[in-house]
């Protein structure tokens, strides 16, 4: 176990959620076991051409941090960030596999009600509405079905916030990481900045490894301030360590510090479709959407495949703020956190520069990151090789 | 206010749930506005004569009842209840409208690693997997596609179990509570005995008033033992201020009082298919899910009805005993709890028997509880009056 593993475990969370995996390994794996998502039969159409996708994310203990910093500033806005990372988990999950239209969304809200009012809940609905529009307006086609607010302050101290999406599609358009293969190159897609469909800068963070970032990153004022933020059982020494106030500055972007680790999760989901509509999803080999497990989570899919990343997107500023502030390792950040890059497209090379020139129309960062090649230990196994910006590789 | 109502504030819930009515007053209500689910037009099939229903709720703080019941007893299974609760008050709500095929759930698990370990989602996942196969035995067509279990320790105190439901339903199908007229019956289901698809006594407890019941009728032994059980905003004199400890015997059904408020929610999944079969859904006008609300949810169906319940179900040991211990009314008990109906079917009276014959062969007790008139105060305005076991009416 390192270090890194450790401190999560203390705080309640796990990096690798080896338990849950453990505890749903026997369920089927459905209609195409190598895609990003659970694809299963067209349960809801009875039509042999279509499939059926459901999925459930959300926005996981960032909303614990929206809560401090509303609480800190008043600024109440920071919750409709909270609802784009609770719906965007899920988009760019089903969009791995290659849904644009015919989606459904809705949510479960649980929250106590001591101490969140009605006006929070009213932010994530507006919130929810917004990014909705926003996706809309790029061509994904994504309806909201409302979802359930609970007052459950007995289970929740604060509020938690997820979501869950319903797809049908044709099977025909399923883009299933079975296909990559040695020789294909990976494009990573930039986390940060500002694209074109969004309002600010955007520092990077998605809705992984929260627990951890916040910990890392803020200092020990808020432990005394508001127990109501992390789990009681937490041993004082792993509780806000950091050396940042919320609205210390964070530089970039103008944001605060607080701003910065609560930028709302970046959709793809405008990129990716104008791919598919440009390229063609019969040409991309594997989408691999950066969630848990960060720049590690290719490793599950593929065959007997080695991820060579050598040549990664330049680390943003707040991922480097956090491995400082955490005395953090890359090798280990890597496993955790997407690192500046939430998005990879594993293609032939030749299609790669035409990757490169949409995600520029959208002011999305892109670039060849790595290649893939064959497993030389293994035949079925995968795993992941990340030159870090220090030069470092590690293995995994 | 009530002091049921100031009682449920206190204890971070709330029993009407008016803020969060509120701040989704504007969102569109769908294809079918009268219904007891939001209708929509068939995003998911484009065709004009389907519809969809996405739908979320979750097992609320029962599952905080069954932490303590599992600390207490070593009872892992209680766990298995908790995936019936949750997935059953979907299905039941989206039974209500005539769905019982083409069905998709998922759900949303949040558990605080540092006390909830693997073997509990083992539980609560293979519960799910047992409800859904009882549904799939009784012509209920419903699958499951798995779900997301998240470790947020700095939100969830223990566990927080949430579902979601996807159908896809023809048009012709759905049942509109706009039906409802006067001189209709109102007949209700029994939410309590042994169906003849239920393994054991069922005490009537669904998944609504659970901060309430919890409260009202547990011990102060689990105050102090049990911190991580109820909000640490509530004030002392509303936690656990009952007399009972979780193993006492609740003498019916061969059960502890623990396992009697555990109960799992009863589906009538089976009665309602086999209703829609032998009556048809045409001649029902509409179908009342008794969850939050409890027997007043009506209230918010028809136009300008007046609901007459002057011969109610006989309320079961469960409810007199929560009653009992709370020192609370029929008339507030009514607002909150099933009180041993949990499903009202209301049809023209000369279709009640045929219910009433349905019903028993599933073994599931009903009668004809009451009727509909024109509410005679307002001409869009609903009203209910229930007729309490001690002769007392109260109109809400």
């Amino acid at each position: 176990m390192t270090n890194y593993d450790d401190k999560y475990l203390k705080r309640g969370a796990s990096a690798s959620k080896s338990e849950v995996h453990s505890a749903i390994k026997n369920t089927d794996k459905g209609l195409f076991p190598g895609a990003f998502c659970k694809i299963i039969e067209d349960k809801l159409g009875n039509d042999p051409a279509y499939c059926n996708i459901m999925h459930a994310d959300g926005a996981g203990t960032k909303s614990s941090l929206a809560y401090i910093y509303y609480k800190e500033t008043g600024d109440i806005s920071v919750f409709r960030g909270i609802a784009q990372d609770s719906l965007i988990m899920n988009v760019d999950d089903i969009i791995s596999v290659g849904a644009v239209s015919n989606m459904l969304f809705s949510n479960t809200i649980g929250r106590n009600k001591h101490i969140i009012p009605g006006e929070v809940i009213r932010e994530i609905i507006d919130g929810y509405e917004e990014v909705i529009s926003m996706l809309n307006d790029n061509g994904i086609d994504i309806h909201s079905c409302g979802g359930e607010t609970a007052d459950v302050g007995d289970l929740v101290k604060t509020i938690i916030v997820d979501s869950t999406i319903t797809a049908r599609m044709k099977r025909s358009d399923v883009i299933d990481c079975s296909g990559i293969k040695p020789g294909d190159v990976i494009v990573g897609l930039a986390s940060y900045g500002k694209a074109n469909y969004e309002k600010q800068y955007n520092s990077g963070m998605g809705s992984n490894g929260l627990t951890s970032a916040r910990h890392d990153v803020f200092t020990k004022i808020y432990y005394e301030k508001y127990p109501e933020s992390y789990a009681d059982n937490t041993a004082t020494e792993y509780v806000y360590c950091g050396k940042y106030n919320l609205t210390d500055s964070f530089v970039h972007g103008g944001l605060t510090v607080g701003q910065a680790v609560l930028s709302p999760t970046r959709t793809y989901a405008p990129v990716l479709k104008k791919i598919f509509e440009e390229i063609g999803r019969e040409r991309i080999h594997g989408i691999i959407h950066n969630s848990g497990g960060g720049q590690v989570k290719c490793r599950g899919f593929g065959k007997g495949i080695h991820y060579v990343k050598d040549s990664i997107i330049e680390v943003p500023p707040l991922f480097e703020l956090i491995r400082d502030s955490g005395r953090n390792s890359y090798a280990e950040m890597f496993q955790v956190f997407n690192m500046g890059c939430r998005m990879e497209i594993v293609l032939p090379e030749r299609y790669a520069e035409e990757v490169l020139t949409i995600s520029g129309f959208f002011n999305v960062d892109a670039k060849v990151i790595g290649y893939i090649e064959k497993n030389p230990v293994s035949g079925t196994q995968n795993k992941v090789t990340i030159t870090a910006p220090d030069g470092n590789k590690t293995e995994y």
